[in-house]
């Protein structure tokens, strides 16, 4: 598409000439994402105020152009590029942390804040921010809402819906809002703070965000079990996950993943058919307790070994295996694909023993590892050739249909973007599409915001 | 309003005589709520299954009949009340616990269930779900969702919002559908189990609900500390929401409110410028150290007592003057004013002080009490004749006025219903609640789902 003249005047003169550009280079630049889609926006442009962001909105609608917002581009979905073209929002040097308060346990941010730079920020006041993507330091507040995203310590401390009081965006009709609270309890009027968050961008551009803080822990203890297979590793995770004491970190790596990292990464890597890796934090005097009471539940059928980390260093080495996994599967496979089914804990052992089989009857390589305290696994697939890649693809299908009859879903923190999109009715029943699509409209009569996304 | 006749035999056709009544003593029966307020309904049905609801709603809609859900009627705002008449559907009948799972750590429940019964279904698994409103034996989970109702637990463990895995309904479209996940953590979509959470019956009909459960600690330590007055009491309790070790309960309770349980309860009641009630629970060795973290931060200038139950009778002792404050609220006001409004936790010493002042500028007698450790105050103005009636009335809009002020909001857990819908504007901008109508018109586009309740 070619961007109407008179929009590109009144971005310019919104966002200043340093701000706004329709070069190749910048093109370019904002047209991909960790996904390794690609397609050319025609303008891009950095927001610094809410006030920028109205005008642009408002613009855009009036001429009917996509606009697609963006923080650092780490999503694995397809989700910041424009398959349609227009404008891209960068948040990027909309960053400033506007308030740390810790007396009310919140900070308020603006999106473009890195996850990394807050939880720096947190760290001297004895507070943190719970979702804690690996992206961490790459990734910025605004994409880690608008894709709900989380990591390990997700299974003690919630994801983004459970850890924001408030935001301020605007809407896909050009109107600026606030909804929630700054505290930590309210029921006045619908819930737009939670449904936003998770929205992938395609409601409303947020442009401040009231987060809610959790005071840090003073102590931590890290554990690590390997098992005789995935199986039996599953079902621990299950068992953990049924006693009171909630690890705040409670991870699965399957035996052909330790293999991978051990390539890389040399013997401190254990070889096991599947290992855990388990964290429990809390005040120091309540930790003896709490590793043991996980220690138990790790206990049983196809347990080999049980180590407690009793320094840094060995607290470090027991997370190498876990650290090698994302470099050494880019070794072998470019093209991996990476999904992140979840589903419930008990259902963790038929899920990894269902992969494995289809991984044998397509004949490709799937290594599973991720999130077992929330049932979340990433499942990838490591095609290595053009064959391979075409069956991981009918593999994939499988997968999806196999984690959706064990009461699962299609993702637990990366979101849908462009290349769930498809799998959506899958997961989800008609009306309840037809129900987004109508609270889509709600927010965004003319389908502005990053078209072609989450929505089949 | 009349009921047209084909849309009474399809109520007739799909309760069932006995499920269905247009009979006087059922209308007025459901009329009322514990609002006061009152409207009588066309017609009274008792939901059983799921797709009665359906075919219920559809039906409405098609005749263009107002329709109003009701749990069982403790809400104090008049959420329940059929002000346009038409046609109450009660989900006291459709009351199963279908599941409980604790491996996965979620109960299945359907809406008509009591808080109270699943929460006794649930304790001796271990389990317990933590929205705990005071009116727990005799509210429904469907209410509690609807209002996002919370209690004291809230501080530590949150509200349903936190607490809810996803949800079956049926939307004012007629549509039925799900939403949410059986998992912890989900990207799948739009969130409209959140959304649906503290909607008030004005978007869709909840017909299920997948809770999530929280391990009950095995221990509970019970505290209870006397100041010198309210804003000293109040500096307490920002200073103990302030460190890391959150109590499961933080309660406040002003002068005047101790006075009126003392004349009530006798003088196992303290009289104090203002107490706090704390618990800390937690496994049986970590209590020590954080009852010795909460008494640090509980003293303080102002502290007058601070005592440690030691044992269950001493424990309900200290909650004696708590548990005295409702029965003698109602001797002295039947026509109470209660309000349940919310600000940042460090702004309580100003609430409490303001509210102070406001209480004798307009010479209204008002009692505050509740949840502090989430800001969430019950202000309870206590008109004794009706000179002073209108009094509190003017009166509460300068409440309100000054919550607003203080970066609070207009309710912490009662909701909005019919008596606080014309205060939407103080708390919400005009933007938001024109966005809240689009939502509203997406999920009831004909407006048939609880008019007149929420939104101005
Ligand atoms: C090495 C690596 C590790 C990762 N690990 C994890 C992990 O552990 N857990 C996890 O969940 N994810 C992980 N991710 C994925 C990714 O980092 C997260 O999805 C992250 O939240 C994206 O943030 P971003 O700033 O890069 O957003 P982007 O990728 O730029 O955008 C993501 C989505 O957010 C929208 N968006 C961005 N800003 C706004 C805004 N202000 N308003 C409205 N919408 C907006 C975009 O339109 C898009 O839909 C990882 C990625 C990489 C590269
Ligand atoms: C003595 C007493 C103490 C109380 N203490 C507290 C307290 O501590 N904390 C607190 O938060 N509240 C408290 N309340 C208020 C009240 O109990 C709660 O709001 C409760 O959640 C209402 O439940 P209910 O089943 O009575 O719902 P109702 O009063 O019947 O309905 C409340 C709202 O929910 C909607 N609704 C009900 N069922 C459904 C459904 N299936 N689908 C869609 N909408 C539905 C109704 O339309 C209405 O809008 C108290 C009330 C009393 C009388």
């Amino acid at each position: 598409m070619n961007i109407p003249a008179a929009l590109l005047e009144t971005l310019h003169a919104t966002f200043g000439h340093d701000a706004c550009s329709t070069g190749e280079a910048e093109r370019l630049a904002y047209a991909y994402d960790n996904s390794r889609r690609n397609a050319l926006p025609d303008a891009v442009v950095f927001a610094r105020e809410h006030a920028q962001v109205e005008t642009l909105v408002q613009a855009c609608r009036e001429h009917r152009v996509p606009l697609t917002a963006r923080g650092r581009g780490t999503n694995t979905t397809g989700a910041t590029v424009p398959v349609e073209g227009g404008v891209v929002v960068s948040f990027e040097r909309m960053n400033r942390i506007l308030r740390i308060d810790p007396d009310n346990r919140f900070a308020i941010v603006e999106p473009g804040v890195l996850n990394g730079d807050l939880q720096r920020a947190l760290a001297p006041l004895g507070f943190f921010w719970p979702p804690d993507p690996t992206s961490s330091p790459w990734c910025s507040i605004g994409g880690n809402l608008a894709c709900n995203s989380a990591g390990p310590r997700t299974v003690k401390y919630g994801s983004p819906r459970e850890n924001t009081l408030g935001l301020r965006a605007v809407a896909g009709t050009g109107e600026g809002f606030r909804c929630g609270t700054y505290t930590t309890k309210g029921a006045t009027g619908y819930d737009f703070t939670r449904l936003l968050i998770g929205s992938e961008g395609t409601l409303a551009l947020i442009t401040e965000a009231t987060l809610k803080l959790t005071p840090k822990p003073s102590g931590l203890r890290t554990l690590r079990a390997t098992y005789r297979d995935v199986s039996s590793a599953a079902h621990a995770v299950a068992r953990i996950m049924a006693q009171p004491v909630t690890p705040c970190a409670l991870e699965f790596i399957d035996d052909t993943a330790l293999k991978l990292a051990r390539d890389h990464a040399g013997d401190s890597v254990p070889l096991a058919g599947a290992m855990l890796m388990i964290e429990v934090d809390g005040e120091a005097e309540t930790l003896p307790s709490a590793v043991e009471a996980v220690s138990r539940a790790a206990r049983g059928d196809g347990l080999e070994t049980l180590h407690v980390a009793q320094t840094a260093e060995e607290t470090q080495a027991l997370w190498s295996a876990r650290k090698a996994l994302s470099p050494a599967q880019r070794t072998i496979s470019p093209n991996k694909i990476n999904e992140d089914v979840v589903v419930p804990v008990s259902h963790l052992p038929e899920l990894v023993n269902g992969i494995r089989a289809l991984s044998q009857k397509h004949d490709v390589l799937i290594v599973t590892f991720g999130h077992a305290g929330n049932g979340n696994l990433h499942v990838n697939l490591l095609p290595r050739n053009d064959a391979e890649r075409e069956r991981a693809h009918a593999c994939l299908a499988e997968v999806f249909a196999l984690v959706i009859s064990l009461q699962g879903t299609l993702s637990g923190e990366h979101g849908i973007g462009l290349v769930k999109r498809e799998f959506m009715p899958l997961a989800l029943p008609p009306s309840t599409l037809g129900l987004m699509r109508n609270v889509k409209a709600a927010f965004d009569p003319d389908g502005i915001l990053n078209p072609g996304k989450l929505l089949p």
